[in-house]
């Protein structure tokens, strides 16, 4: 069986991208992120995910991202609640977490120079997004790149290690209708940035009004709960 | 003045990158690593380093590199002793860390989008070095070209990120040689993989060859302190 690693956060795209990877029969490894992220409830939610699909093994990694500061998800700013739907992604807003998925890919490169795997997973996506530049096919191609000539095990084998962006360029309409497909419960997964384990989603932050609006696109009730009245 | 950040762990290479680059006027940001490194006197090193060189301001990442295991530097493998210094560099040891400098270039990379910067330091060296391929200028190369697809201050600028690595094509006697010209003081600088804050260096692994080479080139005596007898 071929490994694959999986950046997992526990929401919906990082879930859908381990049922497609699992799908492929790959044995899966998760590595996800202690990072002083507020919404740190996820990492409870990312556990349950690794359990669900089956995980070989799921390492959760304290890494010190929150300590370069900048970012409403870790530092001590407002996640902001009040962006319309149709202005989410025209400029890179305050959530964004600089060097973020740079920093996680390279985590999941060490990572799989240690277990000798050369296929990694991520749920970047760039259609339905907040604008990251990191989650755009450019810089999946430019990090490819770059990890193929730093990596040991490449040196060493000759093989290729090859980042894997299956929903880069699906709508967050068809990244549920893939999930639902392949089995995925979205009811366990978390999307929110001011995530409350008790309460549920916020529903107006704008990861969740980009799922919801996925959902309502596909015509499919969102199953996660939320602690405003949505539907 | 232009800022700098400087990856800096209070070894000999990256604290002579720390006076080129106070030599070119550049206002210097220090960044190291807790990693779970063997080797973790040099954490100390490395502030006194940033003192010394006035550094504005100096952070050190408590991160997570150790967790992934599979080096002699941070797993509970022992650093070799016995190799020879002209066999030192032929292939990628047991004290490689997976994906070591990617990471770190990466926590640079989310550090000078929060303080505006677009030069990043490094002190790797692809000359007298122990063969690791993420010291390479290829990789430098591959790795600049990744961080200003992904970068949001490139995106908002237009300015281009660099990542300097001064030290790439000299010879560890050049390294030395520079360092002089410019006042450092080496005393001062710990190059060991298992260095005892109380004893010194050990003078046998191949960091230690590395550099007890470089300075016998140089003609010149090595002023750290050693725990058995160089000289």
């Amino acid at each position: 069986m071929k490994k694959a690693i999986i950046l997992l956060s526990g929401g919906l795209d990082s879930t859908t991208v381990s049922a497609i990877a699992k799908n492929q029969n790959y044995e899966l490894y998760g590595i996800s992120f202690d990072y002083d992220q507020r919404h740190k409830g996820e990492l409870e939610v990312a556990k349950k995910t690794a359990k669900r699909f089956g995980f070989k093994e799921h390492k959760i990694i304290k890494s010190g991202v929150g300590q370069l500061g900048g970012s409403a998800l870790t530092a001590d700013i407002a996640v902001p609640k009040d962006k319309k739907i149709e202005d989410i992604g025209k400029e890179i807003p305050i959530t964004y977490v600089p060097a973020r998925n740079v920093i996680f890919l390279s985590y999941a490169l060490g990572y799989s120079e240690t277990i000798n795997c050369f296929d990694i997973f991520i749920g970047v996506n760039s259609v339905d997004f907040s604008g990251y530049p990191d989650c755009t096919p450019e810089f999946i191609k430019a990090f490819e790149n770059m990890a193929n000539i730093s990596a040991s095990i490449v040196k060493k084998t000759g093989n290729k290690i090859k980042i894997h962006s299956p929903l880069e360029n699906m709508t967050k309409k068809e990244i549920i209708q893939t999930g639902i497909k392949l089995g995925v419960d979205y009811a366990e997964t978390v999307t929110c940035y001011d995530y409350d384990p008790n309460l549920g989603a916020c529903g107006t932050c704008e990861s969740c009004k980009l799922r919801l609006n996925g959902f309502k696109e596909a015509g499919i009730k969102d199953p996660a709960k939320y602690r405003i009245e949505i539907y």
